[in-house]
């Protein structure tokens, strides 16, 4: 059951291979592509995904604001994207970017601060 | 507008930080710990993420079968949890893993070989 796609510009052999949620989004993973370290977890539609592709510049569909979000516009945080990998099943990407300044919105690197305590054996 | 939370024994410390969608389910990105490599994305209600930090299993939720699911239970494909983090809104949680054989069901070592052309500008 999925919702109806917004138009877009995306390449339609890519648009094909996505899997959208009931939102008409997929995953976005953020890692920098020096470290691999992984930054933020973020949303795209087919046209982010277009516009993340073609311009070089991570751009995210904002759930709650509900547009679209170049990252860096106004923080000046920019993220250059390196490479975007698809996961096999179509519904999460990996965006490899230059991180400039914080990824996390309240001024950490990354938005992955906050450890959990692991009790289990660990090997 | 969130789902009701099915019961857990999750620690009421950190179930009250989780940010659940519809479904009550936050996403779980993991990584192989030596590497830092993305390997995969999944889903994990309060009980999966119990279970993650107190077995020292990685354990997720199955959307498609609507069933706990002790990653390599079946395929032998353990993963032995490391570390996990919450993000700073908290739906989304980084589990950090050692990964026994392939993370993907389709035997790749990770979901994301499929690498999409990057035609921007990537500085």
């Amino acid at each position: 059951m999925e919702a109806a796609v917004r138009p877009s510009d995306l390449d339609p052999a890519i648009a094909a291979r996505l899997k959208r949620d009931s939102a008409g989004l997929v995953a976005a993973i953020v890692r920098e592509y020096q470290s691999g370290d992984v930054l933020m977890m973020a949303w795209m539609d087919d046209e982010a995904l277009h516009r993340t592709l073609t311009t070089g510049r991570a751009t995210y569909w904002s759930r709650s604001r509900q547009e679209y979000w170049v990252k860096g516009a106004t923080s000046g945080h920019h993220q250059y994207v390196k490479s975007v990998a698809l996961d096999c099943d179509g519904d999460t990407v990996l965006v490899s970017v230059e991180q400039v300044g914080a990824a996390c919105h309240t001024g950490s690197r990354t938005c992955f601060f906050d450890e959990l305590p692991v009790k289990g054996e660990t090997r």
